[in-house]
């Protein structure tokens, strides 16, 4: 039996989700739900660039959609913030039907949303489904799987996370965003509008120290520039010495004043190498790379896709990565 | 309240686990097993090198100590194979007492070893507790993490785990089980006796096959000697050219001759660098790769004793990495 599968959010990553699902096996597609009028009354294929129609109307009433879907799952892709979300939730779990988001503060929000996180619970438990937040980062790169690699460990005493990427090779609005070519004075204003953060830092660090029995006192989300000491060039983009070539991101979880977790974000054009790598101080120390990095468009797309039958069988309450069976991709048939 | 843990097996690695345990916050130890006279009736701190009384004695009568002890988990460490073990099982399951086993043929018994997995399945129910099959490999390096790995992937053709190990620098015992010294025909005659064979790569392919939705219509598990090409020397020996200085070991699941899962071991004197690296050829493809290695005693035992509390809390059954919520390391108290 195929899962019947809606989608509420259809931007990038929902688009992605969209398509993921549309491609493999296992899955029926049984709604899409949008607030955007561009998108309200359009072929789900068409708004999600799938090449192909896929005969169902992007809808803008979520419950007159989930009553006529009638899905096993929501893959929900709309917001950043738990807040905002909560209305999306409270529409999807009055239908009863478990949920996989993207919201990154719904990743880990135990410690800077409790209240919201424990709503979303309630419902959850009142409608008897799952609910859980995931991606790549937050969910997986700097969280889930550090987590996993303490597991062979009989001691923890510090965790490093390092993501890394060489930004000349993304996009243009993607160096755009980290804020390539602009003054230190430039970029000083986008971090105040926000516009550069990534949103996500506290809930790993969160997730990490609960996991690891850290008592943190304190976490810390900060950005800098990277400013380019030489000239940087990417396709699009000449950076010239003293300009902004990228971000650096740093959350830190500190007990008693000494950090304890560490998750380090580069951005920027002109990086030597891309990376993940996530180090372990404890016994046995623990090193691992992944040599190219993740692809975080890609990745979180995948990770909400592979979540969706997981999320079904679980138990009913809000989930973390934490809680949840390993991930694991989802083939939807055997082959 | 502290964990009331009792051990089933005193050999290296249940002595390692003794130890781990002995050491953590969290735990408090009710009990051990073993069948060695030269064990039964001593203190468990003297049998486990744990430099002090644990005022705990060794047992040979299981039913016995389960019933004095009343533990609220086992962490049983005796044989590799599933078939030796069903007895101890039973033993342990008919004290309503959950299990986490290093018995390497336990981690994923569905293909090789279908009626002693349903055996132990049907008792563990019955007593409704859960059992587990862990350790770093099996149970870790080449299939719940590579697994994790995929779990953000959109899609996946092949996955290629390699173990390297410069065995220059592990104890005599270990050089000469990898056949050091040897030749080659000596070497063979080893393999025939079973004596250097890692029991495990044929439930590791099996877990990651199922996981992956990937229909391997054959699973092959080969030995290899190293043979030295130049002199190589250790602390305690030196082996010539055209001598064995180490095994190569390899498992590999076959999807219509065509080989999707491939996972190569390599331990031997001289071995330029330890890693462990897992390849996954798909959508994104993905490169990990742990610099320097897993310790493979301390990994084991540590990912038991992790394990301990989240068996006590599974679903009733036969369990592997796969069924479990994520691994993690267990500190016992918030610190």
């Amino acid at each position: 039996m195929a899962i019947r599968v809606m989608f509420m959010g259809l931007g990038p990553i929902g688009c992605a989700v969209v398509k993921q699902v549309a491609a493999r096996k296992g899955f029926k597609i049984v709604g899409a739900i949008d607030v955007d009028p561009a998108k309200v009354g359009k072929d789900l294929g068409d708004v999600a660039g799938v090449g192909r129609k896929l005969k169902v109307k992007v809808s803008a009433d979520a419950a007159a959609a989930l009553r006529a879907g009638k899905p096993d799952v929501v893959a929900h892709c709309t917001v950043s913030s738990i807040k905002a979300a909560v209305p999306q939730f409270e529409a999807i779990l009055k239908a009863r039907v478990p949920v996989v988001s993207s919201t990154e503060e719904l990743s880990y929000p135990w410690r800077a949303n409790r209240a919201a996180a424990k709503k979303i619970d309630d419902m959850a438990k009142k409608a008897k489904v799952a609910v859980l937040g995931t991606g790549i980062n937050p969910g997986f790169a700097m969280d889930a799987l550090p987590i996993v690699l303490t597991g062979i460990c009989q001691d923890v005493q510090k965790v490093q996370v390092d993501r890394v990427q060489d930004a000349s090779i993304r996009r243009l609005p993607f160096q755009k965003k980290i804020g390539a070519t602009l003054t230190p004075d430039q970029f000083a204003e986008l971090v105040k509008t926000k516009t550069v953060r990534h949103v996500g830092l506290t809930e790993s660090v969160s997730m990490l120290a609960d996991a690891l029995g850290f008592k943190v006192d304190r976490i810390t989300d900060e950005i800098q520039p990277k400013i380019a000491t030489e000239t940087v060039k990417s396709e699009f983009l000449t950076v010239e010495p003293g300009q902004v070539c990228g971000i650096v991101q740093d959350g830190v979880g500190y007990r008693k004043n000494e950090p304890v977790i560490t998750l380090h974000m580069e951005a920027y054009l002109g990086a030597p190498e891309t990376y993940d790598e996530v180090r372990i101080e404890g016994s046995p120390n623990l090193r691992v790379r992944a040599i190219g990095g993740y692809h975080g468009d890609v990745a979180t797309a995948s990770i909400v896709v592979n979540s969706l039958p997981k999320v079904i069988g679980a138990k009913p309450g809000l989930h973390t990565m934490r809680t949840m069976p390993i991930p694991s991709f989802f083939r939807g048939t055997v082959a």
